[in-house]
């Protein structure tokens, strides 16, 4: 790391900055400038907090040289992550992944019916919630146990994968005896003790991007799943909060070749919760894809209107069919397969 | 609700809408303009799916009239909430409140000396982290229940109420065990299943407005709790997320007087966490003072450099003494006292 | 419009608020709910300000239900707008425009070399800053007159229309005699008086997006031009204002579908200034066009190092050519042409 | 400043960084890490763009030691400036500034009563528009010259004075001629021909943040003002543009600590635009002077409305009469005056 020593610090502040980083194992470069001095500090970060220095007499500010996290880093992994999620479907290759599927889990005839029909147009694993995060308290919030038995049988019935919601660390090894594939929300992005929690489940894990976090929260959180054994991480990009109102968040393409160059972890484009809204999602959908996404997420209803919960942002079976043939066009076009 | 059609909605597209709302047990009033109709419909909300009008034919878009709250809202109840917390101290009137301590509990000497410090100076309450939620999986989590233990000693020995957050379900009967105040962190605003349970203690709640919450998220989130039986919350402005960079994040002052509108809860400024800055933290305590908070939630520590967590955010005891100082005339000024 | 009456409204104060209405030629028709009434007011809102109505006792809001514009709305004209910019080339259309060139016209040599290159690799306009606008003082500012000759002389040698922006009033007739189109650069998107100024121009104006402008907003912008007559507006997506870092600005991909809802005028990607990073050019760019984007503008450098201004976003000549490889295929994809 | 050189940088590339750092004059200090190599270079930054090294083979990154602006910054002035605006009225010493007045000049009559009523209730500087940068085309766009000349006759009356905004390098002179601080709004805060126009004025410059801009940027526009050899600079923030929607902007109040410590120039509150409510005003500005600020910009209408513009934010008389005796006891609260 660089410290950065105020203007007008004394010699004495920059000998005791020097001595203390020396006192935690590192080795200190000073750079004397016309007006400032900074300190190049080798050594490792996790010996000390920088509070412990940045608060020092005389220190203006700190520099990271490195990214805070590791095994999420393609400094320890180049090659990126072809992710198993069961029934021989992969994330992260040359073929792409489409999740597709209700947004909530209604009843059995209900998602069955659905699940076949994405299944037919092309989806290669189901989605569905059980556990449904609801903004308010007196909303639909999942069939929980009940959904779960609903997916798998679907899963089984149909060969594929299923990706569903886990809200609760009381609820991580019901869903993980249920789901291929573990979801955690935007909404809980940073429950930490969720995130250590579904880490310690041999499942692979969706993890959605947070309402307005960074890329770095992002991939942290990534890492807590991973510092606890489970390398199997999907990003899943869904939309930032910005001051815009159009539509429901912010699509954050660029979050796309971002990430894939941070990180050897796939990323997998969600156009429906992104913009809120069933006109949007396809044109979001081609652009997630033009730009590189290992994959979509998207909502799918017959009835969006009888939808228990967003509704407003999902396809009706013949879009979907529609948006899944522009897709293999597009896929195609890039190198690509679905 | 108003419901808003397309301009070029046809005669039956309108019936059809007039006629899904009276199924529903709505009365419809249509209003026919130059180009466009508009329906205002009068029943009971819950009763329907917003969805089910918002994706039928012709219709552009739905205006809600009432807010989403019901229990937070000052519609229910128009006087001020005046809160017990305990040990003889309440939030809500015409005393301030003053909540400090540490960031983190970090062992049984330091906190007690800490708590001593912040009561002589005028603190009322006393906060401390033992369970934290922290970025990175590698840093200080807290003591856990040593933490609680510490606090309450502090807490009796002091005669002063402690508030400490809890983070995940299975950890609320220990918190509410030990705890006058359970927080519920920015990160955890969402987070549903937790709202829930501490709704169903019997202690009062200091709800954190999340990272880039919307006031009305925010009350829904209070509402939550309060769904559950419990009344008793507390909320507290920590700043939100913008494009700013040069403090944390952004210290929403206004929200002081907009929640003061809304609800008759009460509202506590954390100058701490929304500046990350210890520089900045008195000008913004006294800015949310002026403004109307009910008190304040503040980080004291007495060597910043060697605290655990938010150490460059924590002000050294002096420098609270100081601050405490200055509060004292700001209330005097506009009609309180600390 | 409507307007929202407070739970606690006396029916003198409805009975004001419907009179005033009728003073100003507005046809009332009060809803009476359970708790809230709310009145339906049909007239010419440019005969009464919003105020007069808002700030009256009893109000609590106003919903106005038409958009605040004419004639940029698809209300006015329902077929998509396509512009003749001169030169054989139109933007609109099924014919993918690609503005491409140097972010400032450095030099006569310097830009018809890259002018040749953009050409031979299928731009079919070029673009180049005579007039910079620059964050700091001390920065090149361009080369003014100068370098609007150079550019016409490129622009007549390959006959291609370029496109430059204007940032003063006092230089509108300047650059209108010899640009094809007119750049309004983000940071004047508010610039009104610049705004009247080239409304009277007879140039097609490319409107960009203001660095934190909604889309109503920029809409807006696009009606003071058309307000002067002047209805050859070409929007520009450059990316928004967020709290994420990675990239210079967000790229707001779904404001392409969101704002071809809305307007007839066409809207072209700007993945270079979206990014700020020559990296993530290709992609966003690629996005844009799979969103349903009329075109792209890019920043093209043989020697970005070597750039004026924006080296770190430009591309150089062969990735520029690899890129209008991809999209001509991407193109092909979606049913378009490059 | 710092060159920061990938993981994976080979010695011949770091000699090639160090190489042409050497041509332009920098002395360079490798320092070889573990896994990263970091170049300090000392030297004049502005001898070299930044690009012309960010692009090398090798190099992941440049951290900038200095701050931007010099002029404008604390590292050249060390005590505050103190503004002499005419009339014998000063901004930025002990005695607060209250800026007051109608949002737009109506008519002669109107402006000369409303200029009486602030002066009587202890306001010292007028304000009004006379040019208004309105969204919408069709709005009123202020009465121009013979604004100014109403504004100059109120300011003679109550020898008091007055503060306008230009929104044009056309008007820069006109406006100059009447007024005794020229304004320069938040959407014309990155034009920059406008900046370097008023900045050849010896009238001191009002300047209003953008609607979206860091506080860095807000400096360096006071730089190109300052650059142009006037160094009569006053700050203004007036809220910025974030996702929450319940006021029209979020008043950064930390904005003014946080400027105070970067800079020398005064700062003033405007709670009128950053609330755009009147119900908001008082507790925004009341925050603003417990933060520190030199003074508030505040709006007065007799009748908001019938204002022309801004009358939902606009205080009542007598509301500004309690407001101005709650500044007064707060200033007492905190050493200064009003």
């Amino acid at each position: 790391m660089i410290i950065i020593m105020h203007d007008n610090a004394k010699k004495s502040e920059i000998a005791a900055v020097e001595e203390r980083l020396a006192k935690f194992g590192f080795q200190t470069h000073p750079i004397y400038g016309e007006k400032k001095t900074v300190i190049g500090a080798i050594g490792d970060k996790r010996q000390i907090r920088m509070s412990e220095i940045l608060l020092m007499s005389g220190v203006e500010n700190i520099v990271p040289i490195m990214r805070p996290y590791k095994l999420a880093s393609k400094e320890l992994k180049k090659e990126k992550s072809v992710i198993d999620v069961g029934h021989g479907v992969t994330i992260g290759g040359n073929k792409l992944a489409v999740l597709a599927g209700p947004c909530a889990v209604e009843g059995r005839e209900h998602f069955l019916r659905m699940a076949r029909i994405v299944k037919a147009e092309g989806a290669n694993i189901l989605r569905g919630g059980a556990f449904k995060p609801r903004t308010s308290p007196y909303a639909f919030g999942g069939l929980e146990g009940e959904g779960l038995k609903i997916m798998r049988e679907a899963g089984d019935e149909l060969d594929m994968p299923i990706c569903t919601e886990v809200m609760d660390t009381r609820d991580v090894e019901l869903v993980a005896s249920y789901a291929d594939i573990i979801q955690i929300g935007a909404r809980n992005m940073q429950n930490f003790k969720l995130l250590r929690e579904v880490g310690k489940t041999n499942k692979p894990i969706f993890l959605k991007r947070g309402l307005a976090s960074t890329i770095d929260e992002w991939l942290m959180a990534a890492e807590y799943i991973m510092s606890e054994g489970n390398d199997n991480v999907i990003l899943c990009e869904r939309g930032i909060r910005t001051y815009e109102t159009s539509t429901r968040n912010t699509f954050d393409v660029s979050a796309i070749p971002v990430t894939q160059e941070l990180t050897h972890l796939p990323i997998i484009a969600d156009p429906s919760h992104a913009t809120g809204n069933y006109k949007y999602v396809a044109p979001v959908a081609k652009a997630g894809i033009a730009a590189g996404a290992d994959g979509i997420m998207v909502e799918v209803h017959d009835c969006p209107e009888c939808a228990e919960s967003d509704g407003p942002q999902s396809l009706k079976p013949e879009k979907f069919a529609d948006l899944m043939a522009d897709l293999k066009k597009i896929a195609a076009a890039i190198g690509k397969e679905i």
